[in-house]
C-alpha cells in the first residue's frame, strides 16, 4: 500500500480514535521534574522538550493514531530547536504513529519542491538521493495557487506521502480573506475547496479518499458541513478542538460513517497534567498518565458524537 | 533610528542600488572548485554552500544592499541546512548587509509569535528573552488574515524589524487564487493589498514608506503599477527579475522619485560565471567577480530604467 491517506486512515481504525495529539511545546507547559535535569539554557530547553515530548508520544502511542509537531514551536529555539523536531518525527514514527509535519509551507515551483524534498521527498546531491525530516504528512499554504503545491503532490505520488491544505482555518480572523465573497457568490474558502478536491483527484486510495487532505477549523461548524459537501473525498485536518472553542458535535458535520477527519488537540493533551479536569488524579510526574486519560476522553468523546 | 525600512532605504541610498541578492544555493549551482574541497555528502554540501555564499557576500557587500536567503534551500538539507542559513545571515549583517529571511510563513496567533519570535523578536526562555536567527525582515503569508500578521507587527515595533507580506506573486500559477474577482469587482491582491497597507499604517518611517512592505512579483507589471496606486506607502520586494522574465522597465512601475522597492535576482547573480554573459570573462574561480560584474549591470539597468 502505497496511499499516505489509507495508512493513516487504517491507523484511525486500528485505534477507533480519530485524533491527532498536537506537539506544540512550550518551556513552561513542561513538568518541573524534567526541566529541573537539564540547564536553563536554550540547549536544556531543548533536552527538556525532547524528554518530554518521548514521554507524551510513550503514553499514547498505542491509543492515538498520529502526532502533529508544530514547526514554529521548534524554530523558535534555532538550530537546537530543529534537532528536537527532528528526534520527535522519528521517535514517533519508531513509535508506530504516523506524523504530521504541521508546517504550512507555501511557494513558487522550484522553492516548492525544495520544502517538498526536506518533508516528503528526497534532496539530489551528487548522484544520491537524500532523505531529510521524512514525515508521512505536511501542510500547505494555497496562496500562491497550484505552482506551490504540485512539487508536494509529486513527491506524495512518488513516495507514498500526503499533504493537508489550508482551506478554512481555525482563528477568529481566518474570515479577513478566506470569507470573501467571489463574483459568484462563492467564498474564497469554497473556491479554494474546489481546487484542492481537483489537485487530489490522482490520489484517491482505497477509503474513496485522497491524500490531499484539507485544513478545516473546528471553530466553524456550518463551513465544515458545507466544505464536506463540496469536496467528498478529501480528509480533514481539524484543529481548534478543547482549548480554541471547537465541539465534538460541530466536529461531526465533517464525518460520514466514522470517517473523513482526523482532530487535533495540543494543549489538552499535552499539559493535561496541569488541567482542572485531571490536576487532582495525577502528580506532574504522572503527565503521561494524565495525557492518555485526557486522549482516551476526547476518543469517547468524538465517537459519541458521530 | 528604530524603523527597518528607513535603514533599508538608506542602504538603497548608500549604494544607489535597489536590489537585493538571493541567496538560493543549489548544489550544482556551487563552483567545482569550491566543491571540491569538501566530502560528497550532506556534512560536506552544506560546507560548500557556506564558503559560497561568504563568497558571494565577500564579492557585493559594497555595492548591494542586501540579501534574501530562501530558507527552502536550506531546510531541504535538515539540520546541517538551517546551521548554514544561520551562518549566512550572520555573516551577511557582519558585512553591515541587510537580511531579508524569505521564509513565507503563516498562522494563527501564538504559532505565527513562535516563527516571529524566532526571527524578529526574542524567545521567552525562563526570565530570559533569546535571540535565534535575527534578521531584518521576513516575508510572511496572509492567508490566515491579522491573527498571524499581528505577532510579526508587534516585534517590528519592538525590535524596529520590518516584514515583506505576499501580495501578487510571480510564479505562473499565481492568479488562480490572488486574481479571482470578488462581489465588488476588486481582486483578491487588490483586496489583500488594501490590508497590507492598513496594517502597516502604524510602521511608516521618516521616508514614508512602512516597515510592514508587500511581495509583488516583476513577471506582472499591471498589476504593479495598480498596486502601487493602491499602497503608496508600501514597500515592494519585487522577486521575478531576469530568469523569470520581469523587465527592469515593468519594474520601474512600481517605483517614484527611485524609491519604492527592492529587486530581487537570485541565480542570474549566484551563478553569474556559468551565464552566457560573463562565462567567456571569468573562470569559475573568479566566480565572485562575475557576480560582482552581474550586479554592477543589474543596478545599472534598473537606475537607467527608472
Amino acid at each position: 500500500m502505497n496511499n499516505a491517506m489509507d495508512k493513516l486512515i487504517n491507523k484511525i481504525k486500528e485505534t477507533n480514535n480519530p485524533t491527532v495529539m498536537g506537539l506544540d511545546p512550550r518551556y513552561d507547559m513542561i513538568p518541573e521534574c524534567i526541566r529541573a535535569k537539564y540547564e536553563k539554557n536554550v540547549e536544556g530547553a531543548c533536552k527538556a522538550i525532547l524528554e518530554f515530548n518521548k514521554g507524551l508520544i510513550d503514553s499514547v502511542c498505542d491509543i492515538v493514531p498520529a502526532v502533529k509537531p508544530q514547526i514554529a514551536f521548534y524554530e523558535m529555539f534555532g538550530v537546537e530547536g530543529i534537532k528536537v523536531f527532528n528526534e520527535t518525527c522519528k521517535y514517533a514514527k519508531e513509535k508506530g504513529m504516523c506524523v504530521i509535519a504541521d508546517v504550512k509551507r507555501g511557494d513558487i515551483g522550484s522553492t516548492a519542491a525544495g520544502y517538498s524534498n526536506a518533508y516528503l521527498g528526497r534532496t539530489p546531491l551528487c548522484d544520491e538521493k537524500v532523505s531529510m525530516f521524512d514525515v508521512d504528512f505536511v501542510t500547505v499554504n494555497p496562496y500562491l495557487g497550484i505552482d506551490g503545491v504540485k512539487p508536494f503532490i509529486d513527491d506524495c505520488k512518488e513516495y507514498g506521502k500526503g499533504i493537508f491544505i489550508l482551506v478554512k482555518t481555525s482563528n477568529k480572523s481566518s474570515g479577513e480573506l478566506q470569507d470573501l465573497k467571489l463574483e459568484d457568490g462563492t467564498t474564497i474558502y469554497e473556491k479554494v475547496g474546489e481546487l484542492v478536491s481537483s489537485w487530489g483527484e490522482e490520489l484517491v486510495g482505497e477509503y474513496g479518499y485522497s491524500s490531499v487532505g484539507a485544513v478545516v477549523g473546528a471553530t466553524y461548524p456550518i463551513q465544515i458541513k458545507e466544505l464536506r459537501e463540496i469536496m467528498p473525498k478529501t480528509y480533514f485536518l481539524i484543529p481548534g478542538y478543547g482549548a480554541q472553542g471547537g465541539k465534538a458535535e460541530d466536529i461531526a458535520l465533517g464525518f460520514k460513517d466514522g470517517l473523513g477527519g482526523i482532530v487535533n488537540a495540543s494543549r489538552s493533551l499535552m499539559a493535561a497534567y496541569k488541567s482542572d479536569r485531571w490536576k487532582e488524579e495525577y502528580s506532574e510526574e504522572e503527565y503521561g498518565k494524565a495525557t492518555r486519560a485526557e486522549a482516551i476522553r476526547m476518543r469517547d468523546e468524538l465517537n459519541s458524537a458521530m
